[in-house]
């Protein structure tokens, strides 16, 4: 088997080995049923046992009030960008966004199909590089939205603002889901794909305040409504089975290492150590988003010359730092350092980094 | 580990074993890249190389003209219920659909938000038992729309109706894709849910012609466009990766067995062994399905009560024989024998039948 690399993909992302190994064994035969868990109907009491726990787990670990459901949907956070807007929409109330990026301005793509989106804050002015501060959103609006991490800015919300209590707080969270403690009672409703931080690509998780699922129309077709999601336990049709699966192996090995608030303090340490590296480096690695903004999951950066970055890019991959390319629409570096990579990983990039400045100065 | 048993599941159903164990050898080590195939980028060379071989082992397969697009969504047939009127409907024209059990209802159920939906065969009269003869669909329809398999009583389309030249015909075929050959060129839309003949839950494919694709309004949120996904070849947004890296391992075994004119082959031998059991039964065991109806996939029956049904379907479970009590809404009983099932299998459940039969007379 080939050594296994360190993977800064911005997702799909890096799982932990644990989850991998357990996957890998089970896979033909999953729990002495002679069938692998992926051919298992998913009305079986097998298959059910893995749902429930991995709900209970996502309940557990950001602690979940009772009075919220969690739903485990296809389509990813795009197909979030309609269903949020059709599912909180009113009459004649507009919906309030923060535009934080490409993430955000899709979103808000596709609330304008559903209503007046009014942009109450941004940070386009200086290339999405800081999360705006003092947001506000008013009374008379449906509900509001952010986008709590930007993947590809490296910028993420640290404070969180609040929305006035009538107003649902949607946000999206695909790129930093329990990447640090979060008062979920701030929220109407979190969505994350899953892909980056809680397991692989195909499945939606969403989390949902019970009150607000009977805002959606009734003329409203079946599978873009929460409610019949959360009616049926998201099991009103065939989920993604395996994907909800390796998402309770991935929960079960955050739990085992301490939970969110472990997490939190490594997340911090890793960021750290990237972040004092470039603070460090007299302009050599230059970060993209600004200190009181940067995000503990995706760590974007700029060298002097794109030539430089290309090799510094080539040089990492082939000491097996793979993924570190940053995204196509703003180039540079990005290493996504999500709960799944190790401290070891980002040590051994940081060593990386230091020794490619003095051989490059 | 346990024995292999014989799964005849309706779905999430039986995958070729050479299948499971590629998957289960590379899940750490992807073709030795240091990575699972979870774990990488969907926009990767090594995804890549994934996504465009399944794509063209369904192009392959089954003779797809070049005129078709090849989709890999999410959500289901349950997202393709609506997806599909949303996207061929036409001003002030009704669409016309044939009634063949409870996955036809919920398509005409969720067509219903976005225009007329004009019945034009049904066999509802008779418990859903055969599939209507001499289907006539009319000039002035936006489309037509057919269930190709009824898992739940299991009856088939073998003589496919058609459509008059202008009307693209729509089929579900989630529950026996692949199970025979079929001139793709009959139909405007294909889709079918892959946990049932193709691969894992978690993928849908969708056959459409390209054609067809500019008939949706612009209006249109745009995950919900199959257009969207068509320019992209579906990575407009991250896809459910690993669903379709299974789908490609069990087309491949597919492939290797010599394709569909050889499955059909073996599914029309599995079928007449079970259906010829019952015929010879002496009315111990009665078929849902009228004879020229009787579906190769799922072969559902009857015993002389609710009470000995309970007992056959424990017994065999016992001896290996899983997953064959019939769908909640009608009972009885019900073996899915889907392209991955072994004609081995179906043996050991007509001796089992037998044997039963013998006993229990």
């Amino acid at each position: 088997m080939t050594k296994r690399v360190f993977n800064f993909y911005a997702g799909p992302a890096t799982l932990p080995l644990p989850a991998l190994k357990k996957a890998q064994k089970e896979l033909i035969d999953f729990k002495g049923t002679g069938m692998s868990l992926m051919e298992i109907s998913h009305r079986s009491k097998e298959y059910a046992a893995v749902h429930s726990e991995a709900s209970n787990l996502v309940r557990n670990l950001m602690k979940i009030p009772d009075e919220y459901n969690i739903l485990w949907l296809q389509g990813g956070a795009s197909t979030q960008f309609y269903m949020v807007p059709l599912n909180l929409k009113i009459d004649n109330k507009p919906f309030e966004y923060v535009n934080t990026g490409i993430w955000s301005k899709k979103a808000i793509k596709e609330a304008n199909f559903y209503g007046e989106v009014k942009v109450v804050a941004s940070s386009e002015d200086e290339n999405f590089s800081y999360i705006p501060k003092n947001i506000k959103f008013n009374d008379d609006t449906a509900f509001a939205h952010i986008t709590g991490n930007n993947t590809i800015y490296g910028t993420e919300f640290h404070d969180w603002p609040k929305a006035p209590s009538e107003i649902p707080l949607a946000s999206d969270m695909s790129s930093h889901i329990m990447d640090k403690v979060v008062d979920v009672k701030n929220f109407g409703v979190i969505y994350a794909g899953a892909q980056k931080n809680i397991g692989p690509a195909g499945v939606t998780l969403v989390i949902v305040r019970e009150d607000l699922l009977d805002r959606v129309s009734e003329n409203t077709p079946t599978m873009q409504k929460w409610k019949t999601h959360a009616e049926k336990d998201s099991l009103f049709n065939t989920g993604p089975c395996w994907a909800i699966y390796m998402c309770k192996l991935s929960l079960e090995h955050l739990k085992s290492i301490g939970g969110v608030p472990a997490i939190e303090k490594i997340n911090k340490e890793k960021a750290k150590m990237l972040y004092d590296t470039f603070d460090s480096s007299d302009g050599f690695y230059k970060g993209h988003a600004k200190k009181d903004s940067r995000s503990l999951m995706n760590v974007t950066f700029n060298l002097k010359t794109p030539e430089l970055e290309e090799k510094c890019i080539k040089e990492a991959n082939e000491k097996g730092l793979i993924g570190l390319k940053g995204h196509r629409s703003v180039g540079g570096m990005r290493a996504s350092i999500y709960n799944a990579m190790p401290v070891e990983g980002v040590k051994t990039l940081v060593e990386f980094l230091k020794e490619f400045k003095e051989k490059n100065e």
